[in-house]
């Protein structure tokens, strides 16, 4: 911190973790709600309590700085519980995707290595059970839902010692564990410090306009970072959460009307079975929508109509950088401007800024950014290049100075010297109005390596032909980015999301050869 | 941070400060006006540049980690440029009081020892070059507004390297020093930390409404920690900074209209010169004001009528914890509840809890709290109790958890073994409703060191006698607290700022005695 000896008696005063947060709750507003889950409401006075008991029971099963904590279960208050309890104790906490398959669960142990892990009983305890026979015997396990006979996490909580004293721990710390997009075939943990939730808690609760008064319904996958944030600005700002185990739209609806809620994640298909429920307005959801159909209802994330995320939508993030942190209402266009606490660089491949209005990776440094990803200590070193965050996405800046996501760069072409980024071209060919869909790929060549191939959906009745569209793109980009091959197609293949699917796209047209990009 | 030394890389991603946040502005606002000065009108890049050359003349001067910078000038845009150049090199930057006394300019040079002085010429440079004279000759002075023949600022910017790469600061890393009240006869600088004031910044960004269309008029002194977040706002925002060398009502109305000004701190006896010049209206201020008398004018901070910390104004705070911490624009009555990374807690002497309700030391802690004073090793070992920063003053919690401050704990009471705090005795006499005024005073005492001494103004019209405010106390307060000798009297000492001057009525009523609180 400083070479001055005198200041070291302040260093203990900024370590400032979630378990903080959380006595500064209990103190500030003992009697205030803060988790609804089924029959259960605690305040925050009882919610703190909770937490050092089960910071107590991790305590006593050896659980300390930087050891693992793994939650497969669906949502509960007890998520939370755990997340901050974890926090007390300098843990690292993972919710895992509750509909992984066993042997991705599997796979989870192995590369996580929990000394906890919490595990649920009901609906998805079989594979549970499955996995842990699987795995080896010397681990802690808990179930969260019963389980008489078992270690069970409400009568471990009721034994516990409801000891309030931990460790300070350092904002630095790892806290959150959340198993992103693979970029090397398998998929890696990022770890967010306890110093970047607090940040993300702060952006959601200006963002989506929290307060102490509102009331978060937690419907979405606690390991989105999307429903993180709603939940921990809940939090920060004193409010409620509440929690529910999965999307069920009578039982949303329920918990809407009952305790008056004011913000939601509901995903677009829940919406449309709600009002399915609800045709007769039987059920008064107008704290959270505009009426009882929900006629205003646009996104996942369901806030106050004069909040700034909604007023001025739109941005750029990842996990890794502690979600939405470019964002339009600090201000621009495109994926507008920084959050505070992070900063942003466009450059080549090794780290040099580029120009502005160039294309080049996106690069992110400040405290919000991850501490790295788990056990993956390669890939760490080569994501961090002089002191910044590479992001593996492709951008720019507009002469404004905003920021601009141009897309992925995990399919980089290489051709001869040169990389060019599928997403880059695509965007440059998606402009020509005969373009109503495109794929760029890269093909084998013996002397450049790869050749620039793009699979076209023309748009109907647009007549073109391949030289139109290559000097298209010669006259608005470097010409060895433009495609030398076009294919004209009828479709794409698409994955189940809706996304063109580049590897079938590889696999019909031709494509290989890619560089490794980690 | 962490025990595990794969996640190393990522420990400088999280090296932040305000140097980065000036890059970053300037990447994402190359062209936005950053600041405002007489004739000057500097964008965010030209801000950048300038910064980073005078970043550069510093590091030619040694200028390095933990190195002091002073400003012995008024108001100026390169108060700013000082403050982010010194960030830029991880040195520690003081602006001071610019009304200051030659023995207290020679005082501040001796306890500060700055490695470079801006000084100032106009106005107060006989005083500056005074102090200078007295002082060792080893220090680099530059004169900021002119003085040819000197080291002058503008001549050693336009020679400075425009260099931008400097090494990354930790956020933790202190700033900015800020002289305050003596605690121990003489005043303290309290060190900010690079984290504390991007905090600071942000509450203002959203407390004071500030975006990046906001302009900003700093005419209060950059001293004063309210001032100073209203300026560090306005530049996390991304918008407009406007400095004036002093308050000057034709000036400050000329600014307002010009710059179409949105936030300030203007002092109510401006308000009222500024009222007086423009009583015909020749200015237009209505981007700041409802009209052009200002009628809407309440407190020294404007900012748009909406913006929380005007919809819901008060909270505590001090410069130690980064300003007003406590607010009750995040909920709660009296001083409300605290802000984001930070934590109160009552404490006894030795900074153990109270139960709420009960009075005691307003403890706190968290990143946004200082960093200790400079070169005070001892009274920063006194002010750490187990990890939290002790305030000196007096708080309590209400039964819903509010913060209440009670009053400064500075002039305690030493009765027997018991310590008590006038401000908590004169709290209780003052809920009397014959009581109109008061000030509790320690008077010596041969047996118990000290007794308790109330000296009240009474009501009009309302009849009372010291046995019936003595039963009052007893009734409301442990026995040991209430005033054992009460004085009756038509008016009390005050000082200039209106309030009650303890010594004076120490000194006419026979006070003294008191313990040593450091």
């Amino acid at each position: 911190m400083t070479n001055h000896a005198d200041l070291d008696p302040y260093i203990a005063v900024h370590h400032y973790g979630l378990g903080d947060l959380l006595h500064e709750q209990a103190r500030s507003r003992p009697h205030m709600i803060a988790a609804i889950d089924g029959e259960h409401r605690f305040t925050y006075a009882q919610f703190d309590e909770r937490v050092n008991r089960l910071a107590g029971v991790l305590r006593a099963r050896g659980v300390g700085h930087g050891d693992r904590v793994l939650w497969l279960g669906q949502n509960s208050m007890r998520v939370m519980e755990a997340l901050l309890a974890s926090a007390r104790v300098g843990a690292i906490f993972c919710p895992a995707n509750w509909r992984a398959s066993v042997p991705e669960i599997a796979a989870m142990l192995d590369d996580f290595d929990p000394k906890v892990t919490f595990w649920q009983h009901e609906e998805i305890g079989a594979g549970n059970r499955e996995a842990r026979g699987g795995w080896k015997p010397d681990s802690h396990w808990i179930c969260h839902d019963g389980c008489d006979g078992e270690d069970s996490y409400e009568a471990l909580l009721a034994a516990a010692d409801p000891e309030s004293e931990f460790a300070p721990v350092d904002t630095g710390t790892p806290l959150l564990a959340i198993y992103t997009a693979a970029f090397s075939g398998r998929p890696g943990a990022a770890l967010l410090s306890h110093e970047s939730l607090l940040i993300m808690a702060w952006l959601a609760l200006q963002s989506q306009k929290i307060d102490e008064h509102s009331g978060y319904l937690v419907s979405g996958p606690m390991f989105h970072i999307g429903v993180l944030m709603g939940t921990l600005g809940t939090f920060l700002a004193g409010g409620r959460n509440a929690f529910v185990p999965r999307v069920e739209a009578e039982n949303l609806l329920r918990m809407i009307e009952a305790e008056r809620l004011t913000h939601a994640f509901v995903p677009q298909p829940t919406v449309v079975q709600m009002r399915e429920v609800n045709k007769d307005g039987a059920y008064d959801v107008t704290s959270l929508f505009a009426d009882n159909q929900m006629s205003d209802w646009k996104i996942p994330m369901v806030m106050p109509v004069d909040a700034p995320a909604i007023q001025k939508m739109g941005g750029y993030g990842q996990t890794e950088i502690g979600g939405l942190t470019s964002v339009l209402w600090m201000g621009g266009q495109g994926a507008g401007r920084a959050v505070p606490f992070v900063a942003f660089k466009i450059g080549d491949e090794d780290g040099n800024e580029v120009p502005r209005g160039q294309t080049g990776e996106i690069f992110a440094r400040g405290p919000i950014v991850m501490c790295g990803y788990w056990n993956r200590p390669e890939e760490n070193a080569r994501r961090v290049v002089n002191g910044w965050h590479r992001t593996n996405d492709l951008g720019k800046r507009l002469e404004d100075g905003s920021l601009v996501f141009v897309g992925p760069k995990t399919t980089m072409i290489k051709t001869g010297i040169e990389n060019v980024y599928p997403a880059e071209v695509e965007a440059c060919l998606r402009q020509h109005p005969a373009v109503a869909d495109v794929c760029v790929i890269g093909v084998p060549d013996p002397k450049w390596d790869q050749n620039v191939k793009a699979v076209v959906i023309a748009r109907d009745g647009v007549a073109v032909d391949a030289t139109a569209l290559i000097d298209h793109c010669r006259d608005r980009m470097a010409s060895y980015k433009k495609p030398k091959i076009i294919d004209f197609v009828a479709t794409l293949p698409r994955n189940a999301h809706g996304f063109v699917d580049r590897a079938a796209v590889d696999a019909a047209f031709g494509g290989g050869g890619y560089p490794s990009v980690g």
